[in-house]
């Protein structure tokens, strides 16, 4: 293993539980098929503040100990015997899903719903720390024009692509619940893409403002205003074409479904506390409506258009990384998340 | 208008409550857009169930008195001053939703949505008469081929079609939960299209025992047999790529999602009595599933497909077809719905 | 017809051969279903320019005398009798293709591939004149954030997205043959929607420098460099994923489609002077590329989606109106045409 | 190699030139990744023919000796050292594409056209011999409801799979050009798939009877009748909603391009003898046509398709094939491929 230290720091949870301890663990050894990446830049994602308050999925889902992360960017520090194509060296992000490659999924294209997927930094070590290993299969070689601090966040990059494109949004009328750091991300993908009417709702003020700066064109706080005035003045009295969902709020899909114009479409991004109590007949048949439950990313299709709206400057997401820290202050990264005053959060291992 | 008659029967909701009365009331004269058609052939809907037992649903929509009945084959009697290329005498039915042709929907090419939709049988009177008449923009001519007693249900193998087809299921394994009428049309539609296991459930016998005639491979009574074992086992352990929920049945539907296989399809066309709880997160969005919600037919592409699958034997809905009754015996064509022990039942007036 | 004047000045083939008169001619009347529109704005298309040097296209189609011209925008004057909807005064353009509404085509949502189309300015009297008639059901109202002169090219605008987003361009590499006006509009509309490199070609200097200005990442002038290279480098050396063909060209189709990356998309709208000779083997098959061949617009799909992305203001199409001329120097607009030293050229009748 | 043979036979292109050889040469020895196949039937493709032929195609692509044949069944003799999830023993057929997995194409889903793909019996040894060795990705397990001589010939089902449903054909008419084994297979598919009126052409008799026990509704023999003619009869007089050509033959692309109803869809298979000379305008574009280009299969969603409609007997192939030889009656293989008297031919190493 040459030059490469031994141990790391690493964020892990050790012990079930709520928050996490900064440790020095041993740096990961890349098996065969693998390749070790020096983490340059890591972002928290809703998820980690899952595991960090040990909510009831974190409990059932996760063996401890395990170091916590799976958006990032970094470097290979070495490559697995058997791997070709990737060099130390290489600046590069991984997908975050481990998948199997031979199940009825994989085999027909659906690598990201893969029946045996293992998460990084939920069902294996993830990139909260100084050095990662992962699948030579999971790489993405990262573009020169695309810095580390924003190479790291194409991974939730791509979950709000597949939101957004899910279907066509040029010339669309799109309202947007949600605006944590995916919400963002879908308000500037769909302002990239020919969106003409970005609605944008959130209960953070903080957030709006961001979202203004990111290309939407309304913002409403529903706590100060009942949607259903704006988002139909807005729209001609038509609703709106397209609504993505990326709250996880019962109460805002509720709210939102009646203002999808009947024959458009809906995205389900956000994660609900529980079943939600749905108006199945008029919300969704009398209305024709289309609805896409989306999760993960298309290997490697959502990751190419990540990389190009980015690289080629039709994208801007440097307003929102607002935070940068060092690992060492974990503790107020997550509590940043926790207040909802940020964007994207990131680490500098 | 000649040596037409004067008055006709029809089968009339005369006042609010529930029951119907088969009265003698005058042939409707057709506005000069409009076409009057002598009916041969009318079948029975769920929705002329629901306003016979006046349903909460009916009681808020319907105005009386109204002459019930959508779904219909006839000659044309006669046509009105404006009309062109239709002739007395040819062979019809009619699309039962009559579209305004001006709102966002229908500038749109979504016609089955339309804003200010009336229906015939709901919002206009109907088709359970010796006449109706209907807008010249909603009369589809006959095949030759096609006998009236099947002409006449081709509005809901319409509704049918639309559910199979929302995405292609050649090779695909479908599940069909509810064998009411629609059910079994999409068994039949589902069979002739390609699909390579059409599993269908339902409690009433009678039901998939017709199911099996119209196509099912597989045929589960969820009473008897809790329904995933089965489907699993002839999905090869994958679960169904489709599912096409008809039942309108919240159980049904929640012990379904479950069974669809991530990255699958789902159609929703049957009515439920209340808002449905849904897992969104285990069943919609980690699943990546698509949920179409279906209402109506396209005019007149699915009337195409809906003849042409007729006409070319390709599909066979002979067996379907369980009653046919004169219009004075109504009351017995309405019971035999509420019992399930029937198909299609049609009224030949 | 109250204060409508009796006669208009109008833009003449008068009979067959090379030319037109401005003539003083009877303003129409509008038949029952029909709406008579005092014209505005009305732009050249390159279809005038054939009827202009009497092509053997037009020698075989135009019946003179023919008033010519089908885009425009202007106000309505008088309406119909049975038209509904339409009011006196209204701001308004019209779709340019009269379709029968029931062919084969029109009865299954195929309206710009009308069986009977008659065509504005070709097969009926057109709208280089002070006044024209259209049918009620093409009439497209204005929004009032687009003035005139924008809104008279929403028809070609129409030709445009439909031959950009015959599939999604975000995040795709587009390679555009052909500078003319539509093909300028198709560069502004595949950088509103998403594309991430535009590289257009045309040996016209004046339009490579209105290409920069509407939004193309790369231009070549093809008489001065070959594609390949620059094309290859640009992308990558993966080929572009999407061509756009507007330059009817045989030469630059061939040039262009094996710059096409296996698995890509070509639309077709340029018009060919005779049968172009195609490797289909290598360039289509081999390849497994989609061809789209585009004609027409959606009625009124594509309408709404021009509508909204000139009014949202994504679409800035203020730099391709380069002249606009009143009806009399009608000849120095055809001239400039002829030249192509200009962009979009609109007469102010 | 335990009880394996050293030496096998094989049908060899031993050196430039018409013909191939039965020769005795080495039972390969795969590499870590790759697996071991004894063969226990293969088919001939008409690739195999142009090489028997020594075509120019083949005469620039051929490196001698080569072992050809690329369909094929048989039963897992051996499996490399790093090769997880396949025994010895089991049923395989193989896709015989051997892609890179990591080129452009590659990483966004289109395997078919890998950028830097091998043909096996093209750029690596084949299957006409007593064993072949291919990569552990491309293997298909074979269900046990498809026997061998079957399952030897989906790779060329998935060619005519992909060929017919580039769309849905539910309810389409559907022209097919070239009765070939490919134009054979489509016939089945389409009418596997609900299309409801199947017309095919092709000037081999023996082909057309085989056609219609197949499904076709309509066979034309071009040299006998023009096509137009029945082709606009048996569709209303609107024409094709479909077009698969597999002949490959310019003048059968010519002849059927107009018989295409307007906003209907083509799909390109056959291979043509050099550039085609296609009349752009009024074939394709002014038509509205979509046109696919199709070579490959889906890897393996296309494999899925087959086997599902093969093993649940929607697609019964049998008729298909008419002749089965050992491997050393070759030459008479061959030359039943052609004359064209013969469906599929099938060699038993």
């Amino acid at each position: 293993m040459g030059n490469l230290p031994h141990t790391m720091k690493a964020v892990v949870k050790e012990l079930p539980g709520k928050g996490f301890a900064l440790k020095e663990v041993p740096v990961p050894l890349p098996g065969p098929h693998e390749v070790l990446i020096r983490v340059t830049a890591a972002s928290i994602c809703g998820t980690d503040a899952l595991i960090d308050e040990w909510s009831p999925w974190a409990e059932e889902r996760i063996k401890t100990p395990r170091i916590i992360g799976h958006e990032f960017a970094g470097e290979v520090a070495e490559v697995g015997r058997d791997v070709v194509g990737i060099e130390a060296g290489q600046r590069v992000s991984a997908e975050s899903h481990f998948f199997c490659g031979s199940c009825y999924q994989c085999r027909t294209g659906n690598h990201e719903v893969c029946r045996d997927v293992r998460i990084m930094g939920v069902d294996a070590d993830g990139s909260f720390a100084q050095f990662v290993k992962v699948p030579a299969s999971n790489i993405w070689p990262n573009h020169p024009d695309i810095p580390d601090h924003i190479a790291s966040i194409q991974e939730p990059l791509g979950n709000a692509i597949d939101t957004v494109l899910a279907e066509d949004v040029a010339g669309k009328n799109v309202l947007i619940t949600g605006m944590g750091p995916i919400g963002l991300m879908c308000t500037a993908v769909a302002r990239a893409c020919g969106a003409t009417r970005i609605i944008v709702t959130d209960p953070n003020e903080y957030r709006l403002l961001l979202a203004e700066k990111l290309g939407a064109d309304i913002v409403i706080n529903p706590r100060v205003t009942p949607i259903g005035g704006p988002v139909l003045t807005a729209t001609g009295g038509n609703g709106a074409d397209v609504l993505l969902e990326v709250s996880g709020n019962e109460s805002a899909l509720k709210e939102a479904l009646p203002l999808v114009t009947p024959g458009g479409r809906v995205s389900l991004l956000g994660i609900f506390k529980g079943p939600a109590s749905i108006n199945l007949n008029n919300d969704i048949i009398f209305r024709k409506l289309r609805v896409y439950g989306i999760t993960g990313r298309k290997v490697f299709r959502t990751w190419q258009t990540a990389s190009r709206l980015l690289c080629s400057g039709r994208l801007d997401l440097a307003p929102l990384v607002t935070h940068e820290l060092p690992l060492s202050e974990f503790e107020q990264g997550f509590n940043l998340m926790h207040t909802g005053r940020c964007g994207k959060v990131i680490f500098r291992p």
